[in-house]
């Protein structure tokens, strides 16, 4: 049980969240059929990535997304990692992963941590903060594989959290994420392999597919990196699966020709 | 004087060590002549990288290699960064760079924290340990630039000692450092520019000129990468100097852009 197939849905989000709870239940049955053992949805699969599609579209845990993402993983009978969606609870809303196992049920939930404040002259302005409370933990949940991970995003900028996950055990760290012109083409790979090679563990990213008329351009780029630091897959800007298998035996055998993770 | 010049010498190392301070020094004259304001010399500038040459050539604090150095730094009114050597100190070796400020005074001092003991499958074999004592503390040292850091080597695998030599206030790192061909093409520039990324600092390295027909084959490719996570200047394997001006704002700006070490 030391390999599995993951697969990084790089799907294209539009305006309308029926719209796109219905292309990730196409996505995530496609990966199903191709032996998929565990998929894995864009940050803001569900909605537009704007300030106001957050609010028109949060959502409590139990609702209408969450619920459609517990049939996605139970019907497919694969582990989801549910991208993540405007998640309220008491007022606030969290940018939210919910992850589940083959049966549905929840295994795991992960608020991002660093919100998304940033102001590049010439480049990208965004303040997630304005909408989003934080997170205040990391995220580890456990399958038949061993245990795996989930930041979101620009949780990935901050080292200290990833040591964290993998040093309660995760072997791989998935991050729904949404990287963008500005900050993409300078820093995606790079955060991925070097989050890869410092943990020595494999980290995967995955990315809503690029829309250039959209309000927010995302970098696409869906990744998956080794505990090596080596890029083992990766999607262009355009719609698509990456399907990669993950042999966890790397983990141990990288560990053991350069002792970082023991020192 | 947010803006000084750093001089990286990436010399040849020989089996003599006379022949080694000689070249040395050489290259410390030229760059003062370029109007360096901080000059770096690679890890193990004055010996072969063996264990028999390390034990054959330790020298205490005070001893001829020492001498050298301050001299250099004197002569040529610079701040010297002097690679590293095999310290002998109450019969323990350490991997140690010494540095030294224009008027040859001794401002700082870094021991090899975390020893190069790898064995990569059909690729490099080294243990450090073997023969070196770790040091056990980050180094940082004043100028009138501000501060700025040490770390040789190894160390740079160790996420920690890089954020703890920044969160005490060093802008720059320097590395003394010298990969091989397993680990040169796989991580020497990604390491680089992960360290600076993560902490919106500039960090360079300075290793010792290839040659091929040694006993330790030095990948070379001294390296300056930006606060933003991109390489400014880079060698190849041979012999040379790398000089460039690092402008200290950028650390301010781009920390002000993309607010990591704020959060």
């Amino acid at each position: 049980m030391s390999k599995f197939l993951a697969a990084l849905l790089q799907m294209s989000v539009q305006n309308d969240v029926s719209v796109n709870l219905q292309t990730a239940e196409e996505m995530v049955r496609s990966a199903a059929e191709d032996h998929a053992d565990i998929v894995v949805l864009p940050e803001m699969f569900c909605c537009l990535y704007t300030r106001k599609a957050f609010v028109a579209n949060r959502e409590p845990k139990g609702g209408r997304i969450y619920c459609a993402l517990q049939r996605m993983a139970r019907e497919n009978h694969v582990y989801l990692i549910g991208g993540s969606m405007p998640e309220e609870e008491d007022g606030k809303i969290y940018n939210t992963c919910f992850i589940f196992d083959r049966e549905g049920n929840q295994i795991g939930r992960h608020r991002k941590v660093h919100l998304f404040d940033i102001n590049v002259k010439g480049g990208q302005y965004f303040k997630e903060s304005d909408t989003f409370s934080p997170g205040d933990s990391y995220t580890v949940f456990n399958t038949e594989f061993g245990k795996m991970g989930v930041e979101i995003c620009f949780d990935i900028r901050f080292q200290e959290l990833a040591r964290i996950t993998a040093q309660a055990g995760a072997r791989v760290i998935f991050f729904p994420a949404a990287f963008n012109m500005t900050t993409g083409p300078a820093h995606w790979e790079i955060l991925f392999r070097a989050r890869a090679l410092d943990n020595q563990i494999f980290t995967c990213g995955c990315a809503p597919a690029r829309d250039e008329a959209g309000p927010y351009v995302s970098y696409g780029n869906s990744i998956m990196v080794s505990p090596w630091g080596e890029v083992i897959g990766r999607l262009a800007e355009k719609t698509g699966m990456l399907l990669h298998e993950i042999d966890l035996d790397l983990v141990d055998s990288v560990r053991e020709q350069i002792p970082v993770v023991g020192h």
